[in-house]
């Protein structure tokens, strides 16, 4: 047993049918190679295993020395925020289907996992974005996205105007439907339906992208990720605003509050297999082998 | 006097502070040449001539054998739907900005509209919309709109999945932000800003809009006007879904409600002046005189 | 035998290596059948038979009640042009993978062919665009196409200036790559590539599309196809312009001719199957079934 | 006199009319500061004074402190390269319309250039691309461009295939009618009218962006200004390939040939006023202050 990952934490979809198979696969396998393994309290009241060690998904960054994210991407995001504050590394285990973080399929489980787990990986960072609702010069709220920050249009049948500044420079006031704020993360996620470009996960960058802007010429901006953005409104209204974070819906954030959105310094730590490669996962995620025509 | 035109209504963007002195001029203007005038009630207050006859908006139609339009888009949206039925043209006038609905500025009331009046126009058809939301094979609700509808997400975080049939035949089922469907007079408003084409008004036409589709190449689909477009979703939670028309929300829409979206068969008749030309609003509009860089 | 259809002719894509066997195949059926046929000489040459009559491609319209094109969307467009003045019907067989415009797959020939030979089809009628290019008021060349008609920025490396009327009205002056003039039927090829809407086939209309023009609020325009279009240009040096019809390039354009181009008036004639479906098409030609990412 | 700055080379459009007052008044206000002033020999015959120092525009940058380019972002480019060796400084002034380089208008010669001229600068590094063209292994033309290197369908009617790898590693094979291989400083340029996105001045980034791309999924890519790019082509026939650098035509490429790019390592030093704002001349050269409709 490389002694790096003593204890490992499993976090899983646990709304997949095929989570409990494979959960008590990796389970197996790891605890034959003498590892410690916690599973995310949902995850363990789904396996048939009674003696199987489990606690609150919160708990397994403080308990745990790398985590196993097992589903889409979704439950990848949901696991890495867990465990943010503890600066273990990551690695995603898909249940199937490729996706952009869990890249390794549970028949790779074997061979791929244990390269890594021996030491043979790569390890890449991710920074997240870290964003804070300011009332009245007070933090009212907080909340860590990997994907992405978006300020969206709420019930109202109307475009909203929405005023940025970088660093403190004003930017624009643009009318339209929102405002995605993307980590290169989530450059292949959301903002890669609203117009925005693939941004290599390597570079320190972050991509403004609007949503539907009223001005056509409106257009994506990809900014260095040290940047600190503020985001205002222009109405005077006091309605609601709809601010997300990775899907994640900030509560009751009023149009005269403010949106301050800033990198978390210390990034997360994703572990891939050696032959891991970004190109090839884009390739197989926007089916760049098929054209449309012939 | 073109006795086409006995009595004129007058609706107004009563919001804005230019629009009283705007209606006075009109109204002496018309009541000179012998026209009987009939001012929107919520405008006819803001003026200081208390003789004015008036009326409330739904009335101006049954009483009228013309609508005069004075605000930007928005109030010329308005007055249309408020006449509808009553199949009377209507004649547009912007505060000083020109619009694509109303193309006559106010210092063209006098010669512009005077050879309207005398029978010097140019009669366009405009076809609106009609929106009926089925629920248990019952309509419950039915609405009009001139530019058009919008299926939007409502306050969720995540995509909604939108099922869309066109005369009965499956098109298809699309993850994405909301559909908008949108006539040659809308193609210029909402579904530019969310990457639809430019329609020109005489076209039979209308265009089906994703807004932030997940699949890249799901694109905007421009089919005739005759179709009966029928939207339905996939999710099955009861919650409730964002329809609007011309920026107006149909309220308590269920996700397991169908739409059904067909155009009136009668259209509304726009007057204006002969010189009217839909390319020069469009280059004014578009700004396409103008580079944005040398 | 279906009489309407006794002299059938065959034109088929005959660089594929496949287009042997299944001429063959489509030969031997109709012969059985009691049509006469008459294969395109190009491919008569790669048929082991020697029996099999033939002639040139550009005689086969007059000498047949209907045609059949083998190979892909681009084989059908060389076939539709070569028949296009003699009104027959056209049907498209592709070698295995599905177009637009080829929808019958070659195990299908049996069962869908002879249904259309009974008399069991779905007729689409397709308008085509007819080029003329004029210098010093005479028609110096003159040219149809399926899908579109391109002006092309030429060898030079910087954008070029396009000036646009419809029906004699000016449209605008793009600085650009170019621009598609683009039918509904070229509406999913190139002009899809290039930012244009999807249009339904069945739509009298044209879409003019940019390419990368310079004025950002420069976008898809639809128009009737009843429309007269005239491209000239405002660069005043005599260097050729690259106007391309279908991918077949008119030779020796100046930048001081004018180009028109208007529909033909006579559609060609497209025989389907009767279950055929224009959205099924689209949806698995799109990958619409296929998200990007989960 | 700073004497940072001792002789300074003008560098100007000499195809515009205004250039020779333009110069003339730059020429005697640094005259009188003290400074040497070196003219490009194109632009010093334009002037009514003979004793005006001049020389080649390939000399400049060896003789001279300090380079100022007068005319647009074009003529900035041109002497940009001009002096890329030589690492001094250059300042853009404009002809009387601002663009994204020369951000100096003519009246504020007097107050702002003397403010740089006393060291009151912001001084920017933009990074530029270098191309090496390879054919049997052998370096057969370099050239170096500010703005990007364009690949592009050369003169034929169909599609290219581009391959790309980036250090090595294999990104994809695209059908499109070409590649941009954009600075940031190119971002608001070529770039941006073919769906780039805008990059901050400041990062350290490039930006592939395809060209009408067959496959609808393939779309910007934004990677690290430190990876080597290498181009090329899947097609097999011997023809001309269009590789541009900045609208400079590399002459004679073939497609048999590769295209390496990767950046400079030395940047260009821009001087800007103090209160040089980027989101400030993106708000004027895009419009933004002006919606399209009201």
């Amino acid at each position: 047993m490389h002694t790096q990952f003593k204890t490992i934490g499993i976090i899983g979809k646990h709304s997949d049918p095929r989570i409990a198979d494979t959960i008590s696969n990796l389970h197996r396998f790891l605890s034959q190679k003498g590892h410690r393994v916690i599973v995310d309290l949902k995850c363990a009241t789904l396996l048939a295993e009674s003696s199987i060690e489990s606690c609150e998904t919160q708990s397994l960054g403080r308990l745990c020395d790398l985590a196993i994210a097992i589903g889409g991407d979704g439950t990848f995001l949901a696991a890495t925020r867990a465990i943010v504050d503890f600066n273990i590394p990551i690695i995603g285990i898909n249940l199937g289907r490729l996706g952009f973080l869990v890249d390794i399929s549970p028949e790779q489980i074997q061979c791929k996992l244990n390269n890594i787990l021996q030491g043979k990986y790569t390890e890449e960072k991710r920074y997240l974005l870290h964003t804070k609702i300011i009332r009245d010069e007070q933090i009212i709220h907080q909340e860590t996205s990997v994907n992405e920050v978006v300020v969206h249009r709420w019930v109202t049948p109307s475009m909203i105007e929405i005023v940025t500044h970088i660093d403190g420079v004003y930017l624009n006031s643009q009318r339209s439907d929102g405002l995605i704020i993307s980590t290169p993360t989530g450059s292949t996620a959301y903002s890669l339906s609203a117009g925005g470009p693939i941004i290599h996960p390597s570079l320190n960058a972050l991509v403004l992208v609007p949503l539907s802007p009223h001005t056509l010429s409106n257009r994506p901006i990809v900014i260095d990720d040290n940047s600190e953005i503020e985001i205002s409104f222009c109405q005077t209204k006091q309605i609601n605003a709809l601010v997300t974070c990775d899907h994640l819906e900030i509560p009751k954030v009023l149009i005269s509050d403010k949106i301050l959105i800033k990198k978390l310094p210390t990034p997360i730590r994703i572990l891939h297999p050696e032959d891991h490669d970004f190109f090839n996962t884009l390739r197989k995620k926007l089916n760049w082998s098929s054209g449309y025509n012939n």
